[in-house]
């Protein structure tokens, strides 16, 4: 197979998750055409995942009516340490199996063309700052809260990836010496041990267990199975639940604090939030984060021109990030 | 006057202080020639100031046998925000009356050549990096540990000084939400409030006032007229102190939590640590960051070839630092 040299054909961007796979073909100027969905299924291993990756990558193409060939690079973002220049994936929590995977390679012998491999937060990251929610800045910093909190920094429009391929770990930037442990891999007091999904689900069930505040909250959590989905949060506050308001207020306050940090350390143009926890509640969070964070800035002048704001691109920031990081290499 | 245009003449860098003016003769390689110092005498306000910045800057010409024509650029590190872009200083806590001064245009009418202008921790991290111990390190981190503590990053091979110059506050990274208030500026909890010499000094005061740990501190103290200067500091230590090393060891402590969350969310090559705290005690509280800063780092992968070490250039980093941005003008 002869390999195009115009770059202007299509780039396939793939987000390789712990529980699905989304993969999109992505025209020259970062648009998506079509997508496909597979579940991870990451407990049958790295071998049968490659297959499921390139399985969403057949559906998306098809969707988007063309062909293999017409591919002319291949980005994916994977979760846990990646050695970016090598192509291969450290290690990821939640892929069992996966240590020091040559993912590029193996990619190659399905379609050879350059092949960009990343970490997923920072791939993400990547399409907010050039399609999202910072278009336009140089520099900004991207900030996912979910289960963990992840992240990104561009920095004079490039994913800044450190010495060793790990900056961003925004999650873990120490916020309380004597804080709480984390429950996965983290450090003690890390933000993400005080604000993430995680952090919010642990203090909920204390906060039903001790009942000592007002809440309706095991009423919601029953229509799902006794989970604290986003939808579970946003219903609660919907509803005016005390408990609930009073556990996600305090994980504002400390990612409103955590926003100062990285302002007084950076000085961005722009914070962008997205992930999980976000997306069901969005300017309600953003609200409280804000004033925190400005508060604590060291130097106040124009520091409400820092826009703290939501990510736009949902799901398929993955996907265009990887997808323009491999155009990138054309 | 002619402009020289050949950039391998020299040129002048100068620190701009608080208490004191240090300037010097820097060669096109770095190397500083001579140097002239002077006594600031802030409170005779801007214009005084300045006159004594042109002073010490003759003392260095004579010294180096170079004379006025000899310079091609000028390069000045003055505290507070400045304005790069415009070369104004905005603001300067410890130089009465400085408020949107002018720097650059000032110094342009006694020497009409590029003069660049800056924050002077940027510009002692610049010196660091190209000349002293971050020499051939990409991305970096310096953390000047004083009176209160500052800082600069650099980036592939630059320094970072983001959206409003302000990048680099790494004293005002929340490490307590509900820690001390600044004595100063600052931000409550910041790292500045639980390790700077301010901290160390009302901590120590604290510990002396409540009488309950042995301490000769009080005795080491009487020579220095009640401070607590770096010598005195020092002296204690090596007396074995058991006030004066566990106030130290906490504030390492704290020192060792902020360079992990460097680490995290920067991922640098080298933190370089320098000022007067660290300059007394080196090596002896550089072993006590090191474990704590690895061990609260996310990613433990060749962690420990992050290096964490002193700064080599001393008072004359930021003059070599301002010559060589200035020298980067030409």
């Amino acid at each position: 197979m002869a390999k195009p040299k115009s770059g202007n054909g299509y780039t396939l961007g793939i987000d390789l998750g712990g529980t699905k796979i989304l993969a999109g073909v992505v025209d020259k100027d970062g648009n998506v055409k079509a997508t496909g969905k597979k579940t991870t299924n990451a407990v049958a291993g790295p071998e049968a995942v490659i297959k499921r990756v390139i399985k969403a990558s057949d559906d998306a193409m098809q969707k988007a009516g063309i062909t293999l060939d017409q591919v002319e690079a291949i980005g994916i973002g994977c979760p846990g340490p990646v050695d970016s220049d090598k192509g291969i994936v450290r290690s990821a929590a939640n892929l069992p199996g996966w240590v020091d995977i040559e993912l590029a390679k193996e990619l190659k012998k399905w379609r050879d063309v350059p092949v960009a491999l990343s970490n997923d937060v920072r791939v993400a990251c990547v399409g907010e700052h050039r399609m999202g929610a910072g278009k336009g800045c140089k520099n900004l910093i991207t900030i996912f809260v979910g289960t963990g909190i992840g992240g990104g920094i561009i920095v004079n429009d490039q994913i800044y990836t450190g010495s060793r391929w790990s900056a961003g770990e925004i999650g873990h930037m120490i916020m309380m010496p004597d804080g709480p442990y984390p429950m996965g891999a983290g450090v003690r007091g890390g933000v993400e041990t005080l604000a993430s999904r995680t952090a919010i689900d642990r203090d909920l069930r204390a906060g039903i267990a001790a009942g000592i505040v007002k809440t309706n909250l095991p009423k919601l959590m029953e229509q799902k199975d006794g989970a604290i989905t986003s939808s579970v949060l946003k219903a609660a506050v919907e509803a005016g639940d005390p408990l609930t308001i009073g556990v996600l207020q305090r994980a504002a306050y400390y990612l409103g604090l955590h926003a100062a940090t990285l302002i007084n350390a950076f000085d961005p143009e722009m914070l962008i939030y997205g992930g999980g926890v976000i997306e069901g509640l969005s300017e309600w969070l953003l609200k409280q984060i804000r004033p925190v964070a400005y508060a604590n800035s060291v130097n106040k002048f124009e520091v409400t021109k820092i826009k703290i704001v939501e990510a736009k691109l949902g799901e398929q920031a993955g996907v265009i990030g990887a997808a323009l990081l491999a155009r990138g290499l054309l």
